[in-house]
């Protein structure tokens, strides 16, 4: 499949990496078109299926394009891609995580009513954007066997069905179990998914360097 | 140990019932002294454990007091109560959830930069306030071996160590392992506990009718 992802950071790295190993031609987007860590990118890989562009390019190039963005800056960075993304799946990936109050907190404008996720949804109303693997670290969420074998709970919401099959299979490459994704409904979920980073932040201060997650239980 | 129970709900009746079947005195407090539901729980458990009385009363009685009010009202109904709780544990489950809204949100003055934990508190700095036991429903809270052998978790947080030591009895009389009550430190995170509720909301739409919780798992 054709992912485009816009985003040089760690996230948008392990994500790519992920991506081709399991046989995806990924197009990495920043803001500029000779952004060195993009261009490490492709170099690190040395593949045909590996490439970068702009955010325009890189938005042009993917059936599924994963919004790797820095939170605070998300909707701003989309706006750089230049398109509408009619029809095309946005996996969104962002937190709107606010480290510079003690404790962290949330971008007031994305919390309790409203979510990254959703804004993504308003600005792009023919995207089919899916929010999900914003719930841990994304070394776990690209190999989630390393935890518990497994077995643990991942989250999604959307408002397309189709889209959200298409990200659960992309996610089962991951290594995610199918009953282990959980899906909470439509967009709108994205504010519980969002919201709950505040408990992971704690937790991961709390735990320090292990890795963990949740994994929902019900009788 | 004498323990007030403030709130005469479905939450205030669990808690109170579990803690005598515990060993230990309750009295359930009330807005008024011959409320209904009040005079009930003393009458259903006919034992020289179990009491009623106004919130002034009950908070007067209890080492420890349990805010089993709604979140809505919380802070105001606390007033009535007519003391400082000076060092007094308040164990505080009570939840700032606003259903009026489509999809439910949290209260807005508890969101994000404040809780009810916090602002209990805030208006007590004499009390020692813990906050516990508001993640999942109260069924489960009181007898959490009910699901999955008692092996998922608990979140805890409040400023004073003594306080959240005594809650962990508790707590572990109620059948939660210690090694599932985690510690996320100061009553800041009560923000933390209070904001997971939404994503729990969304489970119990999805669930149904079944008992669920999440099992913290690390590495």
């Amino acid at each position: 499949m054709k992912i485009g992802i816009l985003g040089t950071g760690e996230v948008g790295n392990l994500l790519g990496t992920r991506l081709i190993e399991n046989g995806h031609r990924v197009m990495m987007g920043g803001r500029e078109s000779n952004n060195p860590k993009g261009l490490d990118f492709v170099k690190k890989h040395s593949s045909e299926n590996a490439s970068y562009g702009t955010f325009a390019e890189a938005s042009a190039f993917g059936e599924i394009i994963f919004n790797a963005t820095n939170g605070r800056f998300a909707l701003a960075a989309l706006k750089l891609a230049d398109t509408d993304f009619a029809g095309k799946i946005i996996i969104d990936v962002a937190n709107p995580l606010d480290f510079t109050t003690t404790p962290p907190t949330l971008i007031s404008e994305f919390a309790n009513t409203n979510s990254i996720g959703e804004s993504i949804q308003k600005q792009y109303p023919e995207a089919k954007v899916v929010k999900t693997l914003n719930t841990f670290g994304m070394v776990l969420g690209v190999n989630p066997k390393q935890l518990n074998n497994g077995d643990h709970s991942i989250f999604m919401s959307g408002n397309d069905e189709s889209a959200k099959a298409k990200t659960k299979g992309l996610l089962a490459e991951f290594g995610w179990r199918i009953e282990n994704i959980i899906d909470i409904g439509d967009i709108t979920g994205a504010r519980a998914m969002e919201l709950y980073l505040i408990l992971a932040v704690r937790m991961k201060i709390l735990f320090g360097a292990s890795i963990f997650n949740v994994k929902v239980i019900k009788s």
